[in-house]
């Protein structure tokens, strides 16, 4: 039974111009919006206006298929976090960081510098990075088998820890009398011998405000499962009804207990589409007209990538086939929660690509007024279903907008999300303790 | 002949507490001022008050060894240099980026986001990183052999250029009426296959305002000018004399030629070690008294660095033994440049040491008032030994106060240096051309 007290938490999952095929196409879009420090830093004060916990940039180290389309994550998201951090005060800052082709001192020391220039309000997201035109942009033909690159982001993590902590708190003296700058007896070297990894040194980066970045985790399959089981604080989920939701955070407050934390340990944030209208009509209304600014192709290429199928070939009014099944090496938990989605609901597959933003997102989408979505987002976080949100308005900046005026007021009012930011640090947001360094 | 026209370039090489051993412990100093975003931006916007080419951070990621005495780049480059773009203008942002201990793929897209988030304002100085601790830190238990280092390092700033011109400038079409986001027929995969990378795709980033970032290099080994006779726009050198400086300058400018650039491609700008006082006498003072915060087992250690000996069973009283060579497999540049100096000025140790900021810096220094060393850049300037300098304040930021303040109007006075920046990208401060995309 979740505790009385607890608060919601809302992070914006920050994708360029809004989750929907066509954010870029609405009236007021700028195209170049995704690469304008400018406009990222609005956003971002927006959601710090609504005293989001945090923004989450998701990332793809290649360039998308579909990229005709629509925007897409550009720019490195820690360069974008830096930009951001500079002119925010209190919003957290979440990076997804590929733990394939990345080596863990450079990550633990880039994260924790992110983590200094912000005072403390980094995060990171790890992932694994299943994608075939990815991994030929680092030397491989394909990418390294599922399961192998889960052990690896597991030993990854424990490296980023094993760095993070490696200083004392109070191993930074600065003792301009003594001429001591550094107690270097209260550093300690990593001395990592692992399967994928050997660090041998510390981290030459102090600690943060928050001790270290918070750890998240955005994989639904089970041995992502485990990876946020032993890692993460928090997992970006993708569910499309409470009981996935309800069944997901069993298993892995289970198995996150089974290894000895508290049960309580991670934060559940399933990713919550949001298109609202002043009325109920007005945010059907929206959604048809942003149907109508995405190709039907953008849609096709969505399933076809997510089923590894050739689309095309299907009847577009008519439902899916019941011979399609979930592909055992693709983005599982997505392939899974649309197919289900369109049986449960009996949907065309023009309907279903309709429902989720073209072929934009493979999260659960709300259509409804400011009241409609505090009510939803209530019901899930009563549940227990949800501890929060990974938000992602259909539209950036509009549907932001819409949400900080006119959902967080509701949410505020129903006494589940807080009225300014209590503390100063992401952690202090999700209302977690500083974690120990080395002693 | 340099062309009577040409006008100087200054870059801060921005050293936390300064180049100076001591500078930490200097009168007004924050200890924690190399962690400190606020302290770091300040630093920048008084070189940029400067109307400084750049400013140049100098990069090793591992815990350095002598971290008991001072200071040292803890925070990870292109983070710092992000924040520092939030709050400066027109300032260059250059990086200094290991080619050995990263992937190419993700280094062109980190310097290609700093170079759109600044507005055309990044650099990337490509090293190959020597060190033992670093290789340790990364699965090595020794570091790479020099010319393999170099030779990846030359394949991996083709595969950079490979990236940074794989979109051509009118890619990002942003038609929001017809619905064409990106002319996918416009971006030009990598296609790369090479010894030490595989590169496929095209990069995710569309060309800044500059094109790509400029590439700078800084290593004198033989190995260092070949890459920076192929690939570098800038060089960071360290010279002691001038005719060193024009030794170096003819050898570059003959390889760069061999391969068929022009022969003022590449600018060569020496470090500059400053220690700046309002009379001689008052900067002499300065001088000693640095000197006296240092204690020598600092100084031992950077000389017993260098020439790879335990330096403590040296004489400090008496002038280096005869017997002492430059190691074949240390910093090459710095040790025969520490030799040479000690050697031609009949120095002592303990001399060498003190000259050379305590054992903090390996560049040349003066010492003197803002009209010596205006008239020692301008002499170097006119007799083509340097294009400009890597100016190495003693202390932060009191020494750059000094130098921006006193020593900048002198040199507009002399008509070599800028009065006010002249155009928006770090290109267009070195008076360098927009590079080609791909076609």
């Amino acid at each position: 039974m979740p505790a009385p007290d607890r608060k919601l938490h809302l992070n914006l999952n920050f994708l360029s111009a809004g989750s929907h095929g066509a954010g870029w196409r609405w009236p007021g879009a700028a195209p170049d919006s995704f690469v304008d420090p400018a406009a990222l830093v609005a956003i971002a004060r927006l959601a710090e206006r609504g005293t989001f916990d945090a923004v989450f940039l998701a990332d793809h180290p290649s360039m998308p298929e579909r990229s005709d389309f629509r925007p897409f994550q550009a720019l490195e998201p820690t360069i974008t976090l830096a930009t951001i951090a500079a002119s925010t005060r209190h919003i957290g800052l979440i990076a997804t960081i590929s733990s394939t082709y990345n080596a863990p001192y450079n990550i633990a020391r880039r994260l924790a510098s992110l983590d200094i220039v912000s005072g403390g309000r980094a995060g990171i997201n790890v992932v694994t990075t299943a994608d075939r035109t990815v991994a030929g942009n680092f030397g491989l033909e394909q990418a390294i088998a599922h399961a192998t690159r889960y052990d690896r982001a597991i030993e990854f993590t424990d490296v980023l820890k094993k760095l993070w902590n490696s200083w004392q708190d109070d191993a930074l003296v600065g003792d301009k009398a003594a001429g001591l700058f550094i107690d270097s007896t209260r550093i300690h070297p990593a001395q990592h011998r692992g399967e994928y990894f050997q660090v041998r040194g510390a981290l030459n980066v102090p600690r943060s405000r928050q001790g270290h970045p918070v750890i998240l985790q955005a994989g639904g399959s089970d041995d992502g499962l485990e990876l946020a089981a032993r890692h993460a604080e928090a997992v970006f989920t993708a569910a499309h009804t409470q009981e996935d939701s309800l069944a997901y955070a069993r298993r892995l407050r289970a198995r996150a207990v089974a290894l000895g934390r508290p049960a309580d340990a991670v934060l559940i944030l399933p990713g919550l589409v949001t298109i609202i209208g002043g009325t109920e009509t007005e945010a059907k209304l929206r959604e048809a007209e942003l149907a109508e600014l995405v190709p039907i192709e953008f849609g096709l290429l969505w399933i076809g990538g997510l089923l590894q199928i050739d689309a095309s070939r299907l009847d577009l009014d008519a439902p899916l086939p019941e011979t399609l099944r979930v592909p055992d090496d693709g983005i599982t938990t997505f392939a899974r929660g649309a197919l289900a989605k369109a049986r449960r609901q009996n949907l065309t597959l023009r309907q279903l690509i309709r429902s989720q933003g073209g072929g934009g997102t493979n999260h659960r989408p709300v259509v409804g007024t400011p009241e409609q979505i505090a009510a939803t987002i209530e019901d899930w976080f009563r549940a227990g279903a949800a501890d929060g949100f990974n938000v992602m308005p259909d539209v950036l900046p509009s549907g932001l907008e819409s949400f900080v005026e006119h959902v967080v007021p509701l949410l505020r009012r129903r006494g589940i999300f807080r009225e300014a930011y209590e503390g100063e640090t992401l952690r202090d947001h999700f209302g977690f303790s500083r974690p120990c360094a080395a002693a």
